[in-house]
């Protein structure tokens, strides 16, 4: 893809993709391992460009992530954006789960059930396929736990592009038929996540893929940046600044890592007060790699072979976990994992306080909140944000033997008496 | 509940309850059917208060369907408002649908999917429950057929209210998991929605149930205009004007007829120019009563025993099927109904051509427009609004057959090889 790799985005703040390993830079493309010591990319930014962006002109934005638009790397000129109406998800005060917790301090679930189709991958994808389009692919890919399939098939069915999607066979069938109904290709492989992850990158390597974009592999440092939006939102809609405690689900860590860079970049740009805040990462028991090397004080991730309800978090060789593991140590904050019948417990303590119906990803965050508040570890006299990632109905056998109608019953008056409920 | 029959709502531009059969007028209260004849009763407004209202005022409202309370017999107060972030739902340019149909004009789809619960149905109960708690009920109940007990299930969990959700037992999974896990009492009723909505009429009068609000009972008339935001949201999105043609799903026939309405109300205060448009109606073959009547020119509507997939649709006495056959016919438009295998390829059409994933419901819809486009009846020459009522994750099992993998193979450049995708 070297034509298209040197093509410089219009009117973007970003100067060059960066090296998070050695700090090499190169020019802005599609590119994502460093030519000199094979570490991952990132962008990079013009720090007077990202401070120059105001509240206002932020304010004066549409209603959906594109609002953000001077603080990513592509989308700055409208026509450019792939857009299905992401972000802006409700900010919800969750007072009874507060209440439940023991929390004297405020409790907000950052809801990204809200997005299109459902999850926060709507965020990543709507970044990516903006960047794959303006680098010139033709055919936009991703390897998924679920999540990220439903939404990459959804935009390039929206914008008319060929899609194909890679997940492992054994996902939930919801996330299956989601993927597929959309019309592009689906790829069903026998095997983990971290299997499809492997073949995406051979893939991507092969001349049948060249003109292919796959939004977590070479499309990588674009994609993470759209998870920034996550942090910018909860910033504005808590009033431009920022909280002092979130916790956030880990399946391959880049998504919690790309909040605290977003508060990071808000606070270096001006556009919130300077705070401190401390940041907390969740997994389930069934695949907790970067929770494990948290609490045995490593800094080398030990891959692990995934197990457990909460498939959509199962990376079982998290690329990001060393940064997750940087910025949760960084802030003082901490991690946990949770076992499946916490998580279903965590699915129903926010279904039930809140009237949001997560999917296991976010049972497995509401979980871990709940065992870092009793701990201590999460100080409850802290103001928090909980980040429900996914929606219920995508797991919802998960669910389903535990929430059943609380009877079965005749249209009668008479049923009713019977039942106890008159 | 004489108590609080007539309290009056504070800054409300509802002026009284009217008897749309007969007209007689009543005082703001939680009355649903008329002294004089037994006619429904609908709000009835002040002219002036709603001329009052300003596109600017609008537009400085939240980014939710409160933003139009100038327009709704409730929630002027925002502290009175239930606020679950409902409404403001993408409306979608869907060229590519459009194309596939031959049309010339614009096609817009209305998503409805995008509400907290993933139905219009979070829009009628974020009217019917601050109603409700400001006519001094204290406990929640409906009549439903899968989506609105999803929304009064969740609505009162996230308020801390109890609530009671009456459906028939052998609707789809999702539905009654989804209503069941917010921790609210969920009654499964063996027999149809005719039977269901039946026992709550009863149930409304006893004395156990003196203080629960039925939101599509007793509480009907403050319920209903929730759906009139969905008419407000299109007219704003659009730009303040009106789309020619419109095609809307019809179970009860409340939600087209107040979609019109609201057009109306808009045209009557000054906040679009006059226009003509005409009123489409959609319903499955299997439970076609108002269709059928429209069909046949009459003007009673024939109870039908429903059947087939669109269960979300599947009310075999239609309460405002006489209002939806008097909004369709006097706007010049028409009805059709469609069967299981059009309404799972609606289903696929839409999900292909715009990345939206309906329920069964706004499968009928997009059958409902194709035919007529073909037939003529809807001019394809016209824009043209689609109102997506519901979510595909709540049906799953209607389109699973045909949403599978296109291949699963090894994890393996040979597995994909071998599968003829490289
Ligand atoms: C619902 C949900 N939440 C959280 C995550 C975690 O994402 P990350 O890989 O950025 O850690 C995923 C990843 O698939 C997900 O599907
Ligand atoms: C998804 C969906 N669309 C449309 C409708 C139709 O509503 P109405 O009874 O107002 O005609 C319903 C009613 O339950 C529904 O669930
Ligand atoms: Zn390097
Ligand atoms: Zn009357």
């Amino acid at each position: 893809m070297t034509a298209v790799a040197d093509r410089p985005t219009l009117g973007s703040p970003a100067s060059a993709l960066v090296c998070r390993n050695c700090g090499a830079q190169f020019p802005l493309g599609a590119q994502h391992a460093c030519f000199e010591c094979f570490g991952p990319l990132e962008i990079g930014y013009d720090a007077d460009a990202l401070a120059r962006v105001t509240r206002a002109d932020i304010e004066a934005g549409p209603h959906s992530l594109w609002r953000y638009a001077g603080l990513l790397p592509v989308g700055q000129n409208p026509a450019t954006r792939v857009d299905s109406g992401t972000g802006m998800t409700p900010l919800i005060r969750a007072d009874r789960l507060a209440d439940e917790l023991g929390f004297t301090a405020p409790v907000w679930v950052k809801d990204d059930s809200a997005n299109p189709t459902h999850s926060f991958k709507d965020r990543v994808v709507s970044v990516a396929i903006t960047a794959a389009r303006e680098l010139g692919f033709s055919r936009i890919a991703c390897a998924s736990t679920g999540n990220l399939g439903n939404s990459v098939a959804a935009h390039a069915a929206r914008i008319g592009m060929p899609s194909i999607v890679f997940v492992p066979s054994d996902l939930e069938a919801p996330k299956i038929v989601q993927s597929a109904i959309y019309g592009g290709t689906l790829v069903g492989i026998e095997g983990s996540y971290d299997d499809v992850n492997r073949l995406c990158s051979e893939l991507s390597e092969t001349d049948e893929f060249e003109s292919t974009g796959f939004v977590n592999v070479n499309v990588r440092p674009y994609y993470a940046e759209g998870s920034k939006t996550l942090g910018f939102e909860v910033a504005e809609q808590l009033g431009w600044r920022l909280p002092a405690q979130y916790v956030a689900p880990m399946a391959s860590g880049s998504m919690l890592t790309k909040i605290n860079k977003a508060f990071k970049e808000l606070v270096a740009a001006g556009l919130v007060p300077s705070s401190q805040w401390s940041v907390f990462g969740a997994q389930s028991a069934g695949c907790a790699p970067i929770a494990t090397a948290f609490a045995s004080g490593a800094d080398v991730v030990v891959p692990v072979k995934p197990t457990g309800i909460a498939k959509s978090l199962n990376i079982g060789n998290p690329a990001d976990g060393p940064y997750a593991l940087d910025a949760v140590r960084g802030s003082g904050g901490a991690m946990a994992a949770v076992g499946d019948e916490e998580i279903r417990e965590g699915i129903r303590l926010l279904a039930r306080t809140t009237g949001v119906f997560a999917e296991t990803a976010g049972g497995v965050t509401v979980a871990v909140l709940k065992k870092l508040a009793a701990s201590g570890e999460l100080d409850t006299s802290r103001e928090t944000v909980v980040f429900n990632t996914g929606d219920g109905l995508k797991t919802i056998d998960a669910v389903s033997g535990g929430a059943r109608p609380t009877a079965v019953i005749p249209p009668t008056i008479k049923g009713m008496r019977a039942a106890g409920l008159l």
